[in-house]
């Protein structure tokens, strides 16, 4: 029996046709697609297919460019470091306290470096106020970096809404949206969420790890981060990754809304049945908005870390936390700005993911929960 | 009969011996090294045993950090940011006329902001002379970025006696060098050669496009380019490409410097061939001290990228210049440099280059010359 593997949102297998396609463009295509020659020309043409794919799924139809990076780190660095240098005079920048790391370092150290930077707070189920956004945005605000899923409770921001305050304040404050935990299991529109940016990372849906994306609204107004050979229309420099890029696109194309009733359902059902055989777990996040594949569940008497640590013993793959802060052991930022003092474990699920692989988590899972808890 | 490919210091093919770890891995491992479990666990041991070969293979012995990145652009990037960043009184930088995108522009850009940027000329022959070296350095030097092996014409640069000199000076400044062009080709020894810093790129030794390195003497005297997760020793933040990362560690693995002698062999071959039927062809670089894969003809009565063009057309793919400024057709900076007004046609071989190649080639090449060349 391979392992159980629950930690989707950490990062996912990938899938037997981008696997296929990844094998066919390594073997067929090594063209740099700067050449002039043949296998230059064809490598170019697979991005563009690529990039026309990601582009049509996320809504870009009339406005704007995706381009590609190494990963959601370096698109979300991105967007704050074009901003910053574009704008030098604006000098507030609002987020939330749950943000990817990729987002919440940089913005830390712009904080240090003495912006002004308002990180919204959640309540106890992970909810932002609509009104303290509204109260802390000025004229003078430069950017609103808020995500749209959070990727350790599920939780789903209203960036729709988010737009339309910061409109009454400024058309002009810049927003962006980490939306790496959103793609395929909510819809992802760029014109109806009205936002100047997104950020995309291959991994989380069946690409290989390694590569990402970024829309930009205004590609005349932007500051590449990384500069040399003007790849990408000249807004990231460096050879183009073009057997991942290939990969993303596919990988966009093998995405079916269809699945997430199912993923949905086995996700209920793994909670239900914990929640059965131990009354006191609490679901962390905000039940009536998450995304259908992710669950953090905390057992108010057992350790998050020790928790998860057990059941990778016995074979299941899961995480206390996001990936990102796995090896610090530290109480996640998310869990503490929601003021949560234990650690929870987090079970994210994929459209691979079994009835039989539920069922199977079950049977391994209870049992070690049964003897990490106090006898009673 | 396939495409003769003669442009390997734009890209080469990937190996067969990689192409096998890039699939083995794909299949059979996709966790995220950050994670706790028995698959993450699997993902960092490869990424380790990777990290080891290369170090090896550079000479990192006692000293420094091998960091893994999208590429070079972005290695290069990510020195130029942290020397800048660490020590902001310091705003003198030295480096060549001559080098790659990924160190010029950046460059170009401090000069903008006020930094002194001092850019070594070079002699009709690409060579850089240490005298002027030596002058233009002062203790306020923060920074000498040099490339080890020129991409367009091949030569090499005496990175050791630049250490040396720099010392003279102060022991303080900072030296980095551009070896993607070396790799494989000649030594590269980070202690031999005293570098703080040096750049690679797999897709130059048979890796896929989208893989760099960055070795670092002193990581603890690092500022990163991308900020999150705090992976990469907190040195490069975001998710690893663990599959590119196990290919560009085999990649290393597999070069063999025995090659080079008939690589050396074939590329004479050719070079004196076009000599014989085309007296007035002129060898373009330093060819006492030049890597055995590249030659850069210039035949002063055809533009070269037209010639390139007709070859392209003939089924070789070849280029004029660097793929990175191959798009735009302007004149090669590194030609300009030279005093070179006219623009040649850049040959590069690689270990897969057989003899019936250069043979075919030459086939194909001495019409099409002969065809462009004005009659008289």
């Amino acid at each position: 029996m391979g392992e159980l593997y629950f930690d989707n949102n950490a990062t996912t297998k990938v899938c037997p046709a981008v696997l296929d396609e990844l094998n066919r463009v390594l073997e067929i295509s090594y063209g740099n697609p700067s050449g002039t020659y043949k296998i230059a020309r064809e490598a170019e043409s697979l991005m563009s297919d690529a990039r026309l794919s990601i582009s049509k799924f996320i809504g870009a139809r009339s406005l704007g460019t995706v381009i590609f990076t190494s990963g959601a780190t370096e698109s979300n660095n991105a967007v704050i470091n074009s901003c910053v240098k574009l704008f030098p005079q604006k000098r507030h920048i609002i987020s939330t306290a749950v943000e990817h790391s990729s987002v919440r370092e940089p913005l830390l150290k712009l904080k240090d470096a003495g912006y002004t930077v308002d990180l919204l707070h959640v309540d106890g189920k992970g909810r932002i106020d609509l009104d303290e956004l509204r109260a802390k945005l000025t004229p003078q605000t430069l950017l609103a970096s808020i995500m749209f899923v959070n990727n350790e409770i599920g939780n789903i921001y209203p960036i729709e809404d988010i737009r339309r305050i910061c409109n009454e304040i400024s058309t002009d404050i810049l927003l962006h949206t980490d939306a790496v935990q959103a793609i395929g299991k909510i819809d992802v529109d760029v014109e109806k969420l009205g936002v100047d940016f997104l950020s995309l990372s291959g991994h989380k849906f069946h690409a290989p790890k390694g590569i990402g994306c970024l829309y930009i609204k205004n590609p005349t107004n932007f500051i590449p981060l990384l500069s040399g050979g003007n790849q990408e229309y000249g807004l990231r420099s460096g050879t183009e990754n073009v057997q991942y890029i290939v990969a993303i696109g596919k990988a966009i194309e093998e995405i079916s809304f269809e699945d997430n009733f199912r993923i949905c359902t086995l996700r209920n059902r793994l909670e239900e049945a914990l929640k059965r055989n131990f009354s006191e777990l609490v679901i962390i996040g905000d039940k009536k908005n998450r995304v259908c594949s992710t669950t953090n569940i905390l057992f108010p008497s057992i350790d998050g870390v020790i928790l998860a640590t057990a059941l990778n013993e016995v074979g299941i793959s899961v995480s206390s936390g996001s990936a990102c802060s796995e090896k610090g052991k530290k109480q996640s930022h998310v869990l503490a700005a929601m003021g949560i003092k234990g650690k929870g474990i987090r079970i994210s699920l994929s459209r691979f993911t079994t009835g039989e692989d539920v069922t199977r988590f079950l049977g391994l899972t209870i049992p070690v929960i049964g003897k990490l808890r106090p006898k009673g």
